[in-house]
Parts: structure tokens; C-alpha cells; sequence
């Protein structure tokens, strides 16, 4: 039954067709579910309360199919998401999955598939605008190495800044209000992949001929595969003004790509996740890219897509808890996070050096006694998350 | 006695005080080797063929010494140098030994601290000019956090911005020649580090106010720390116009930061890693900041080091006797490194995008039929390694 | 104020002397933190609810004491612990810290720090029996190696084991009721650490002369170094008979040993590890082997002992409410735990062999197609965890 | 052209039947490569100088063959084994990649899945021996779970032992000269899978009722995923009398399971795995289970299992040299390996007890100044592996 943890549109939580579709290959086994009809989907997450749907150009369009089989899908998938009120607010493109993209998309070392995977992008941006779409998802997935001489990185980053810099000036040039977001992943199912972390990812956008064009589209599971921390990666996305669209799950620490619910997983970045998107005035979906059990039927299926929504909503209530709770206050104050917050020398360089208090009459062992009285604040973060306060 | 992977002073060779100097404390353990003299250090390390030394204000004058007591041992020093003609053409701040960086320097919560950090920096960015360094290493090893409220790290990277944005303007209101360095870790000594890879740090790079006097120091042990590919990221360093610097050691994996001597770790990515400096117009000191073992006594502290230039030499040989081979050229063609170099769409996006070969008539399947053939490359890389061939 | 979360002695928690007296020491750092009197330790842990403490030989009586210090130390502690009802349930050896054990103790290469190294143990073993413990901790963190010829593995698990049958044999003869406790973990301060994980002990103890006085004593933190998930790995020592003594504490995946207080990091793996401790009948201590963070004062250092307890009992509460829980036993029955319970042939093996419904008649697409319905009792387990239900 | 690395089935090199017929799947990716037939296998491995080949029942009889069919795919396979000489040392059972076995095979939860799974192996096992097997391998790689209430690790280590117990019963009463060797593996496909290192497996092992004949058949690439030294793991298993077959491949680092040729990945550990098979003598096949790269045709598969024997022989003969090196063998003593072989208490516990030499007038200080000389050992080897000297 409904509780307060139930979802609604203004939530504004989507799914990948590809998410809730996974029938459940993997490396070593056979596909455990059947296909889902995008209608399905539509229809069964609008049920659930979600706001929208995404999908890669394949998830909608079967690799192969003919024009006509083209319009009839999009026009049964559009009759959904009128009838059920759902949004496409992003779309992507698969340049993974077929042979002709083992060794790149927009870096492989053919040039021809090069340029038909520019083809194919452009192809299924008409579409995405057509559906409504405001970011434009881009994995390159494919782009990497196993072995040391087999991809010149440079040269690729330059195939790499090519292929973005087409595909800037086509959405300018069609007048399209389309941004670009970057999703960086370290390896699989390369050794390793280009641009593999959110700062990779950052760096290189600078680099571009419309970097206001181009932003990342983070995913949780992606980052901790390197072992780093997720919400710090994003606020690293967000001081930079990049964080253009983020793809929320779970993962167990460094190991293969798991794209557990969200909420399953490392459960203590999830709320601190929870808590800076809430606090930043991140305004973009909270896009859940996972995979549901491949040893549950369509039952988990649903219950996993249900989860994904349910936890972030209780991690949103207990993290404005944590934040409004006056001892949590000041212990923030206890801990000087007030402090950090002043400039450092906002009387600039000059009085700074002229500034005797600053190092002539420092006392570094005095300052050095000072407790950061971290260990309290913390206990009072996780009495929040685990609601014993 | 020599041979052709001695070292000479043209190799550019350079080592940090605290390298040698390391007298073995590690979270279990007291140290197992006296402290070592700058002096003896220049002295040995000269002998031994490197170019030059790099060291940090505490390891030159230990904190706490009196401006006479500085005197002195500035001048010893300069003394070794300009009887061994050793160079320093780096140089470091301590910013994390002494417990009142317990939270931090630059990123510290406390304003008193940040202040006494860049004044500490400050004092040694003069000496490090008057001993000729070029380039100023920016290590923020305590920069970071073990819980999520303790550091708002987008507040944080403003602090991190103005420290740089900072001395960015003392180098240059004093018309020096110092670049700096922005050296990445991902964690240790803190649970999570800002600028955590080579990519993070670039990017924040972008947001100074003088960009252009901010480049990298990647450390191999620091990236494959967190199982990143170190060539890679050397790659994408220098595609960016960054690498000011590098630290040079060896890593088994991910664990704690091990420092081990040059080759030791993974062979393969150093084989690669240099490969990549040598061909990539790389013109930097080749500086090894490693540890040696702390079960050895002098005799291990000095075969180490021979051991880090030793090992270069021989990877350089190997690199240049793969590059050079026929067998390899034609190997690198079958796999199309060539056809990688050339650009996507020279003719442009109208032309791409009119083109029936890009897409209406390309046939995925036929592409894809055609073997990168990376597997005999890369046992040609590894032939040349082993020297087999 | 006292709450349910309030522990007393009855729930037997125990901390190391060298927890709460850590002082803040990391390979980058000096201490931050004055030395904690032993008998202050005991009174404070009395006082917030603590069944015991434990101690490194080391850690009472500093390296080097005269008898009569020894003595003193001893007998003021013994004091402390009579004053408080506080109790000594396990002791262990520092054989890590002095540089005699650079590498190695029982398996050190050269032959009389193995003898040094039993004889010391022996000597502590002596005091913890005198002061009632009854579980011998044997972490051998300097048992290993950084490079590939130091340490001839085979022949150093013979030294090992002649170590434990030394001391197996001590015990025995003595008279003392003590068991052992091997501590494993994979790396950190060496390289390699011989007995790397759960598992590699378990085997180790089955070739010893008295396999029935050994056991182990995992840590939280040891095997997610490696990776591993925590409960499963004490559910295999409590399969095997042999979890003697457990170390709780938190980490943040593989990297550096954390020892965060218990409930910091993995909180999903705490809360199951939590539930298995509590259902299969373990009684011993929930023994703390953590470290307060190293930027906070004495407050931080209660804070976080006092944390370590809370989160404990506050998991025990959801993980029995769990249990409890009538939707969670039907889930459980949906995903056929009780079918997990029967014997695959109680029947014995002849009879499956001839049982066509096993193989002949069994129909593995019509099996494969039941849900495992994994994703419902998972999220009822966070449901309980977040206390949402 | 052959050289002194080409190899000979003397060398007793062997090959999975799904390692060269690896088609390409991944999860994010299909086929490219046709599949191959085991016949042309077996002719294309005997022509390069394998000595055998291994199979799963499915790679030869694909899974809802006929009888006929069966008996058909055997008799071509059999004839090709006669025609070349290549012979059959082990066989193993697919228990993966049917949707069946999506939660494992001998301890899914439900109980006919697991009858079905231990017919299915006996089955095969009967094959097995019928070609001349003596090794059966048992990978569980879908033993195990993603969430933690869905499989009771104590409950499945039961139904684990019962599978093993019963099998050994099958063997014994069929008088079949067959030995078990159970295959370790963290993660991938499962979360975490049971047994997850060679530790497990060997502890697991002591617990049945016939542990004679049972072993590891320990993979490369598996223990590296959990960051352990592969060497050492198979030091101990050679220490337990239980290395009973090995899985040679290449893995970098922690990450998903890779199956890189032999030689590719960690270079270092290969170069100590083939020193230690070579002089400790294990005298079974040195088997490949690899996955040749999926963006190569059947050019690169051939190149990849020419690479992976020829690597093992290079790595073979620097091993011997670095072994019969006379300065070698002198750091060898300089670092005191002879003394790890003396026993550390020869003359008995009492003896050491009563030997003031051992502890009332060890001057630690001392011993802690001697050299290891490590560092120096540690370079030797790596001039042998790099043949500079």
C-alpha cells in the first residue's frame, strides 16, 4: 500500500528501456527473462510512478528493422508515453553491442565504423528531439584497450574530441536544445576504457569546440568500480557546472559491473548522494540504471524498479532530517564546516604575507590540538540514516 | 660494473631527499634505517648518474629550525650540488606530517591552518627559485575526508581554487619561473582524497585563474591505485599539454601505496609508460619517488635507486628496439593505427552526413568480420620486452 | 541518555588497548593524539558499557621495561580491572612493531628472531592466562613479502606451523585453557602477507599437530581488503567449527586498512554479518579492533568507542525484527531457503542415479523459469535495516 | 620459424575446447567469431605443439542433443584424438550457462535443480573417463549470491560437501582413477560465489568425507580478482599436497574476470608461478584458460595459444637461469633463505625455553640492523627476466 515512500512524476525518477529489460545474459550464462515490450514498460513504470523512460536507439528500434517497422515502433511507443503521460527526457545510442563496434565507436581504429557510428548517433538524435529529449547520453563503452600498442591515446582522444565537436555543431546547426552527456566507466568490457573516470570525463570536455555543449552523466556503480567516492565525484560534477544528467545504482566495491537496485550497495554513499543532490539544486531526473536480478522473474522485476524509487526517497527524508536536526547544526559547527567556508585570504595576497598571525606567531601545536570531533558528527549522520534519532 | 644501462646526467634522472631518505616507519612498524644527510644523498645519488635532487621544505630543514639553523643547511646543500653538479629542478612543500594538517592544508576546515599552509608554501616556492627549480609539486595528500559531512567538497575545491589561484599570483607578481604540479591520489592518508586521478586533476586545473601555470605530477602507484591504466593517463596528460612532471615507481595493484622501485609492479604498463614518454616528446626530468625497502639497510637504499634508473634504461632500449622493428610497422598497419591518425570526417559534416558509404550502404557485419589483429601485436610488444626476438 | 542502544556487560563487548590508544600515527603523519594510560582505557570503557579490554604485550608493559616496571604496570592494570569488573577475554603479541621484525617472525628468514619471536610470545601468553584470557590472538602481519625471492613460501608455512605446534605444545603441557586464533589478512605492511584470508588459515590450522587448538579470528576490514564479503567468509569459519574471536570494524573497500568504528563502511555487510553472529549461536566477545580517526581528540576517540557499541545493538535490533517478520518468512520460503535446508539425496546416491525425474524426465527450461524472487526479500532486509517497515 | 620456445607435448601443454572456441559474447556484446569445431580444435592445438586438450560435456555435445548425436560428436572427437596424439587429462561440467543453474547448481536453492546438476556431472564424468581423464574440475561459479538472505552460506556449504561426498562415492564404487579439483573464484558471474579463494577450497576440502580426492585447480586470473599474490596461493596449495591441475591466464588486476593469454597481465607473478611450478615439482598438464581478445579473428585465436605456450617457455628458461645464476645464489644466502629452511626450534620447546641466547640476551636493536638485502635479490631477478644479464 502506499506510504510516504511512494513515488509521483514530480519525483521525476526515470528508467532505461534497457534496465527493467535485461533478460539476464551474462558472461557465462543464457538469457533468464524474455524480451519486455517498450509499451510494457511504459506502461507498468507510469503504474509504479515514475516520470519517464529512456532508451538506447536499439532498445526501440531493433538493429536491422526496416523504415516502416522503424515508424511503427516509434508511433506505438509514442501512443504510450501520451496515454500514460511519461517523458523521454534523454536518449543515448547503442554503439556496443554489434561486432563491428569491438574495437570503438568514435575511436575505433576503422574509419569507417568511425563514421558510421556518427551516423548512427545522429540518426537516433532526430529521434530523441522528436520525443522530447534535452540530453543526449553518450557511453563509449567500446572505446579502449587490452593491450598497450593496439590504441595510440592520444590520437584517440583526438578522434574522440572529433566525433564531439560533429555532433556539437549538428544539434547547433538543426537548432536542437540538446546537451551532450559524457558517461565515464574505467573498464569493462574494455581492459580499459578511455575518459574512465568523472574527472577524465570533465578534463576532457574542456577541450572541445563547445564544451558548454558537453556535461557527464555519471553512474554510481562506474566510479566505485575505480574505488573512489561517488558523491565526492559528483560535487567535483557540480562545482565544475557539468553534472548534466546522473545514473543512480549500486555496487558492491571494486569488482565487474554489478548495476545492483539502488539502495543495494554501498548504502552509506547512497545517502550522502541523496543528501548533495537535495542540497545543490540538482534539477535533472534521477535516472536509474540497474539491472534486476537475473535470477528473479518479472515479479522481481518490478520489485527491484519499485526499490530503486523507495530508497531514494527514505534516504531523502532521512537525509533533510540529518540536515535540519539542530545537534547535527552544531556539530557541523563543532567541526568548522562554517570555517571552510570563509575565504582564506579575502584580503588578499599582500596582507596575507604581511600577516605575522599567519605564520611568524602560528602556533601549529596549539592548532594541532584542536579536535575536528568528526567521530560525533558522523554517529549522527548514521543514527539519521538508520532513523534511531 | 657498466654497461649500457648505466645511467649518465643526460638521462635526466632525479630522485626526492625523502626517497633514499625514507627511514622505514609504516602504520605497524618504527623505523629500520638511521636518518640519511642531504648531503650524503646528492653525493651518493651523483655518483650513482642521476641529474638531480627534488626534496621537500622538511626534509632539507627540519621543521622547527631556527633561520640560522635554515642558513646552514641551504647552504651545505648548495654546496653538494655545485661540487657533484647536481641539479634541482623541483621542489615540494610538507603538508601533511605535522598533525595541525590532520584535516587538511589548502582544503583545511580550519581558516588558520589554510593560511599557515600557504605561507609554509610560500617560504619554500623562494627557496626552491633560488636552487633553480622550474617546476613546484602541489601533493595534497590530507586534502579529503573518512566521513560525508566532515568536508563539503564543492566548498572544498573553492578553498583548493583560491590556494592555487594564489600562488599563481605570488609566482608571478615575482616574475619566477615556476610551473606547478598538481600531484593526484585517489585515498591514504585519507579514507578519500580531492583531485583523486589525473583526470580530476585536470579539470580543476581548468577552473583557475591561470590555468597555464598548472599542470600534473601523476604518480604510477597513485592511478594503478585505483586500477587505472598509468600510461593511459600519462596519454591523456600530455594530449591536454599538462605533464609538468612525473613520479616514476612501482605498484603490485590495489592496496596501500607501496613505492616500490621502477619496474617492480607491473612491468607491462612501464614497459608502455615508457614507450610513451619517449616517443610523446616528453622533456622532463625522469623522477622517481619511490621507497626502498624497509627490510634493507644502505646497501638496499642505494641498489634500489641504481635499480629505478637501471630499469629504465632497459625498458628505453626495448621501447625503441619494438618501435624500430619492420615486423611490428607492419603489425601496427594490419591492426590500422594508421588509418586511427587520420580524421573521421575530413571533409566535414555536411559531406558525413550525405554520405551513403557512412551508413545507407555500409555493412556492420562485413566491417566487422575484419580482425583487429591486436593478439600478434601485443606478443610482439611482449617479445620485445623479453627481448625473445 | 541511556536508550536501548545503551550497551551493558552482558552484550560483551571488548576493545584493544591499542584501539582507543591509538595516537594517530599513518605512514604520512606524526601522532596527533597524547599516549592513553591503560588503566584510564579500562575505567572509560567500564563506564560506557564494556564487558573487556585486551592488550598487545606491548601495549602494558612498553618494549624494554625492567621486571620490576613490568610488575608495577601489571599490577596497577589488575587493579583497574578489579575496580571495574571489567575482564580479559584474549591477549596477543606485538610482533610487528620493533624493526627485528622487518621481516617476519615466525617465518622471519633469519632463525633467531623466530626463536625471539616465540619466546615472547610465550612469555605474554604466561600474563594473558594470568589474567584470565582464554583466546590467544595470532596476527602475523610481518609474515611476508614484496618481491618474489625473499621468501620461499612453502618453507616459511613450515615454520609457521612449527611456531603453532611449538605453542600448541607449550599450552598444553602448561595446563592452560587458551586457544589460538589466527588473524589473516592479505597485505599491509607487506606486500604479501602469508595467510591472506579466512580461508587460508582454515587450511593452514588443518595440518597442525593440534588442529583442534587453533582457530581463527577474522577481521571486518582484513577480507574486504581482498574483496571478500565478510559474512560469508565467517560463515565458512563458523561451518568449519573454528571462529574463536572475531575483530569488528568498518572499511571502505580495498585500499588501505581503514579501521573505522564498527557501522562505518559496509553497513549492509555489518547488518548481515550482525544477523549471522546472533542466529548461529557464536558466544563469544563482538571484539572492536578499530581506530579512531586520526583528526579528532579524546572526545572522538569515546565518541567512536561508544559508536561502535550503538551500531552493534541497533543492528541486532533490525536484524531480528527480520527474522521476526512474518512477510519476511514467507519471502524466504518464496525464494526456497527451506529447500536449501534438504539433502540433495537423503535418499543416498544409488537412488538419484536411478531417479528419472532427476535427469531423464526433468525439464531444466520449465526449473530455470521459476523467480528466485531474490529482489522482494532483499529489499525487505533494507526495509528492516532503514527500520521503513 | 621454430625456435627453443616453440613448444613440444612433452611440455604437457593443454587447452579448454571454450578457450580458442570462445566466440566473443560479453555482457554488452555479441559474437564475433563463428564457432569453432572441436575437431579443428584438436588438430590446430596438435600442429602447435599442445599436448591435450579439456572440455565441459557442452562444448563437445551441445546441451538437448540427441543420443545420437552425442554418441556421433564423440566419435569424430575421439578420432581426432587418435589421429593426433593430442590426449584428454580433464574434463568439467557446464553447471552455468543454462538459465537452470541462474542460482547455482550443487547449492541453488531448490533441491531438484541440484539433483539435476549432480547427474549432469556424473554423466559427464563417465565421458571424462572413458577419454582418459584422471582430473575432474569442479568451477561453482554460480554457488553463491548478490544479496545476503537469499542463499544461507552454512546451510549451502552442507549441499556443497553432499555433492562432493557423493561424487567421491561415485568414483570410488565405479573404480574410477579420477581426482577432483575444485576451481576457485571470487565474484563474476555471482556477487560473491562461495569458496571464493584457494583458501576456501582447501579448507572446504579437509571437511569431507574422502578429502584424498579432492583438490584446486586454482585459476590465475581468480586470485588476482581478490588481490592476492597467485605464487603464493599456489605455494600453499603445493604445501597441502592438493595443486591437483592450475588454470594459467593473464588478469590486470582487480576487475572483471579477463582470461588474458598467458604472459599478458601481472609478467612479474608469471615469471615466480613458473620458477615455483618448475622446482617444486608438479608434474601435470600446464593448462590455458584463456579468452583470446574478442576484437581478433581466427587469426588472433591461433596467435594468442602459440603466445601463451611460447610465453611459459621463456618465462621456464629465464626461471633456470635465475636459479643457476652463482650470484644469485649468494643474495639468496645474503638474505638468509637457508636459514628460513633450518628449523627454528630443532632441540625441542624445552631446549628454546631454556636458551637465554634466545631471549634474555637477544639484543633486538641488533638483529634489526642486519640488511635483508632484498632489494638487491629482487633486481637480480628482474635482470633475468628482462635476459640483461
Amino acid at each position: 500500500m502506499p506510504d510516504r515512500y511512494t513515488p509521483t512524476p514530480e519525483d521525476r525518477f526515470t528508467f532505461g528501456l534497457w534496465t527493467v529489460g535485461w533478460q539476464g545474459a551474462d558472461p557465462f550464462g543464457a538469457p533468464t527473462r524474455p524480451a519486455l515490450d517498450p509499451v510494457e514498460t511504459v506502461e507498468r513504470l507510469a503504474a509504479l510512478g515514475a516520470y519517464g523512460v529512456t532508451f538506447h536507439d536499439d532498445d526501440l528500434v531493433p538493429h536491422g528493422s526496416s523504415d516502416a517497422e522503424r515508424s511503427s515502433a516509434v508511433k506505438r511507443f509514442r501512443a504510450a508515453l501520451d496515454r500514460t503521460g511519461m517523458k523521454v527526457p534523454m536518449a543515448t545510442t547503442n554503439l556496443f553491442t554489434h561486432p563491428v563496434f569491438k574495437d570503438g565507436a568514435f575511436t575505433a581504429n576503422d574509419r569507417d565504423v568511425r563514421r558510421y557510428a556518427l551516423r548512427k548517433t545522429i540518426r537516433n538524435i532526430d529521434l530523441a528531439v522528436e520525443l522530447g529529449a534535452t540530453v543526449y547520453v553518450a557511453w563509449g563503452g567500446r572505446e579502449g584497450a587490452e593491450s598497450g600498442a593496439a590504441k595510440d591515446v592520444r590520437t584517440a582522444l583526438d578522434r574522440m574530441k572529433e566525433a564531439f565537436d560533429l555532433l556539437g555543431q549538428y544539434v547547433t546547426e538543426q537548432g536542437y536544445s540538446l546537451r551532450f552527456a559524457v558517461e565515464p566507466k574505467p573498464n569493462e568490457p574494455r581492459g580499459d576504457i578511455l575518459l574512465p573516470t568523472i574527472g577524465h570525463a570533465l578534463a576532457f570536455i574542456e577541450r572541445l569546440e563547445r564544451p558548454e555543449l558537453v556535461g557527464v552523466n555519471p553512474e554510481t556503480g562506474h566510479e566505485q568500480m575505480a574505488g573512489l567516492n561517488f558523491p565526492h565525484g559528483i560535487a567535483q560534477a557540480l562545482w565544475a557546472g557539468k553534472l548534466f544528467h546522473i545514473d543512480l545504482n549500486g555496487q558492491s566495491g571494486i569488482k565487474y559491473d554489478q548495476d545492483l537496485r539502488f539502495g543495494a550497495g554501498d548504502l552509506r554513499q547512497a545517502f550522502w548522494l541523496v543528501d548533495l543532490l537535495e542540497t545543490a539544486g540538482y534539477d535533472g531526473p534521477r535516472h536509474f540504471d540497474f539491472k534486476p536480478a537475473r535470477t528473479d522473474g518479472s515479479d522481481g522485476v518490478w520489485a527491484s524498479a519499485a526499490g530503486c524509487m523507495r530508497n531514494y526517497l527514505v534516504l531523502r527524508e532521512r537525509a533533510a532530517a540529518f540536515r535540519a536536526d539542530p545537534e547535527v547544526q552544531e556539530a557541523l559547527r563543532a567541526s568548522r564546516l562554517h570555517e571552510l567556508a570563509l575565504p582564506t585570504a579575502e584580503d588578499g595576497l599582500a596582507a596575507l604575507l604581511a600577516d605575522p598571525a599567519a605564520y611568524e606567531e602560528f602556533d601549529p601545536a596549539a592548532a594541532a590540538a584542536r579536535s575536528m570531533a568528526f567521530e560525533h558528527l558522523d554517529q549522527l549522520a548514521l543514527d539519521h540514516l538508520l532513523a534511531t534519532r
